[in-house]
This record gives structure tokens, sequence and C-alpha cells, in this order.
């Protein structure tokens, strides 16, 4: 994607378009399907009705998800290639505070694609100087109700985890990991996606900026509330709609 | 993408992935630059807040856009790859209905990639047994206030033409046709691009859904009206409020 490698920083989407290049970088080492790319632009389209940033709502919501995972007894992060590609070194420092595993698992499994995005986070971690275990390169369990690839983990991973952090999952895998009992944590710019209102805690918001507020929020033990999902995924709807009415 | 090859027509959203299909094929053809997957996706997204249909006021103004083309004394179709891959052969007959010529206009300007549109138009002329005139291989003039390869187009296509129809435009070249004192017909899923609000008529919806009802308008001659741009797009807008409101 060489007519992308210079950025104005003056330009008005500058960090969206940053985002952006990551992807396409990603997509170049081979950790990506084609369709990360399409599922991009579809969260994209979400971020710019939003305004690219973190609403009140969201805010709200990753406060919540932090609290969830610290008082989590066996935590995991789920993370397919677009998360790793935008956000795995963040999401590797919030694996060595939680002290728990990443689970690598992608919608589309080949073996070269899993290779690369494992060496990706082994990589960082080793930059990092973390020692965040990296799963998913050999699964030995199934989730129940999800045929090919995407019902393969690891037993000791997400499998047998209470609490999970899906960033960008798709709706059927979303629905089983909660018919599993598991609190189930989405990341989706999407606010009225399966996921988004399958899940115990959705984030309407850019999974990079979520990860960098998690690492903040962590550290600060938040408490769990009764949180109302519908309501949080609703008050981001009302964002959406205050952009759009009037407008002419 | 051989992970979409084949698609359920049982889905619910099968006609979008047929459309991404579409796209992911000219990929592989390199018909297209890989921003071209992330355009796509932002338009999927903003058809999936339509309801992946073609709504009563883009259908007025599909019908607008015919008459006005029909009217024009030199209507020029002006096609990037996107539209090109979607809807080649929809905006042939469109071209050879109207008697004028396609100018292919792409923001990432490869003599590769240029080679690859024209061959591929090319050879849907001969399919459908038209003999509609493809321009843009040759440019000879420049739309003013436009820098680089944008700028460059034909002489006697989009230069001279006093009615263009640009189906996905960036809002920078919609603006530059605009101040030249052109006729702009844009499609663009986004009802609050610049594109759109910069227009003379702004359809909003889905390229091909556009194309098929253009092929019906345009041997109906309909008269051209005072179109009013901001009505349609604000129309566009409450159906999107509409979807989003209260869902939860």
């Amino acid at each position: 994607m060489n007519e992308e490698e210079v950025v104005d920083p003056e330009h008005p989407r500058y960090q969206s378009l940053m985002i952006r290049k990551k992807i396409a970088e990603a997509g170049v080492k081979g950790m990506l399907a084609d369709s990360a790319m399409i599922a991009h632009g579809r969260g994209e389209a979400f971020d710019y009705l939003l305004g690219e940033q973190t609403i009140p709502s969201a805010l709200d919501a990753t406060r919540e998800a932090a609290a969830r995972l610290v008082k989590s007894n066996k935590p995991v992060l789920s993370l397919n290639g677009n998360a790793i590609a935008l956000a795995g070194q963040e999401f590797l420092t919030i694996a060595s505070q939680l002290g728990c595993p990443i689970e690598i698992n992608i919608f589309y499994r080949t073996p070269q694609r899993m290779g690369a995005l494992i060496g990706h986070l082994k990589m960082l971690n080793q930059k990092l100087d973390l020692d965040v275990e990296i799963m998913g390169g050999i699964p030995d369990a199934r989730i129940p109700g999800l045929e090919g690839p995407r019902g393969a983990c690891q037993q000791d991973g997400i499998f047998e985890a209470d609490t999970v952090l899906v960033p960008l999952e798709d709706g059927d895998r979303c629905e089983a990991l909660m018919a599993m009992g598991k609190t189930v944590l989405v990341i989706d710019l999407n606010p009225i996606s399966r996921s988004s209102r399958g899940c115990t805690v959705g984030i309407v918001d850019e999974v990079t900026r979520v990860a960098k507020n998690l690492i903040q929020f962590i550290p600060q033990k938040p408490a769990a509330t009764d949180w109302n999902n519908d309501r949080g995924l609703q008050s981001a709807l009302d964002h959406i709609v205050e952009t759009m009415s009037n407008r002419f």
C-alpha cells in the first residue's frame, strides 16, 4: 500500500489514516485475510460517525471491562489478526498487567497466517521485555456449537477461561462463548452488531483507543457494577443519531 | 480471497457478500488499490445502516440523475476501480444508452492498474456487443485545482463534459468538477461525505443498485426538476436515524 506511506499530520483524519496504515502493513506481512481490509473499512465508517473519539459511554464500558478482567479468576485475551495488527503491543501490556495469556483465534485459519501472528507477538514480547504466554498455535479443545476452525481453542486458554476479552469478534462465536457461561467483553465499533448486542459488556470504540484506556484503568482496580449493556449501546446509537440529525 | 468463494444463498446478507466477492476478485486481477477494500468496507457499513436497499429518496435522486444525463449535451461517466469492478457491465450499458464515453479516473494511478481496468472494460464491451468509447488511458488535460494524477483527464472527455456521473468520488475532485461549472452526479453511500454534500445530485445508494435503476430510468427520459440536494441527503440520514433509534 505504498500510496499511503506518507500521512500528512495536518490531515483532519490523521489518526484514522495512521491506524489504516497499520492494517495495510500487517496485510503485507501476511498477518491478515483479505476480508480484514473490508472489516477495517466497516469499522472506519462507524468510527467516523462517532467522531473518531472515545464517547463517555464507551469510556464507562471500558472501565467496566477492566473491572471484570481484574476480578476474574481466569481471564484470557482472545485476539484476531486485526486486533494484533492494530494494538498487539497494548494487548501484551494488558495481559502482563493481568498475568493472563493471549490466545490467537482467527476466522480464516491458515498455518501461514497463524505463524505470522504468533511470530509478531513473540517479537513484541521480546521488544517489551515481557513474557506473556501466546496460545492458539496448537488447539486441543472446541467451543461447543461452532463448526470448523473457528471453534478450535486451547483447553487451558479460552476453553477454561471465565472471562474473555474479544475485540472485533464475529457474532456466532460471541454467542457460543456466552452459551458457555463466560463473561464476554466485546470491542466493536458497530453498536447494533450481534456481538455488541449479545455480550456481557460491549465497548463501542476503536480497538487501539480501548487498549490504551484499559492500560490506564486496570492498575486502578475499579469495582464491577451491574452493567446494563443495552443502555451503553443505546447511548452510542444516540451519539451517532445526534451526528446525523438536522445536518442540512 | 478463497475464504469467500462460496456464498450461501440463504445468508441474510447474500447480496452484500456477492458484491464483496466482486471487489475481492477485481483485487486479484490487479484492478484495485489496496485502499479499495477499505473504501468498500466503509460503504458496506453505510449500506447496512440503510438496510441494504434502495430507499425512496435514493430512487428519486436516481431518476433525477437519469433526467440530467438524458438532457445533457456532453455527458461522461467517470469511473474508478471499484465502480468498474462492481458494475462495469451496467455502466457500459448506460453509456451506450446515452451515446457517451466512459473515462477511467483513478486516485492511485499506475500503468498496470489502468491497463487492467481498460482491458476489463474492453472485454465487457465485446461480450455485450457494444462499442462504448473508453477514455482515460492517455490524459491530455487537467482539472484545475487538483494536483498530481488525480487531476489528469481527457480534453474531449471529462474536461469538456457538461454533466459527469461520478460514482464513489473523492471530495476534492467532486469540488473541482463543480468549480468547473459542471453538473456533477454522485453515487455515495455516505450521505455526509463532502462529495454527497457538494454535488448537484447525490444518490445515497449502492453503486450496482443505482446502475441497474439508471438502466430502467434512462429510456423513460424523465424530466429534470429543481433538485434540492440537501433535502435528499437529509432524507437518507433520517432513514439511518430511524434504524438506530430506540433499538434497546
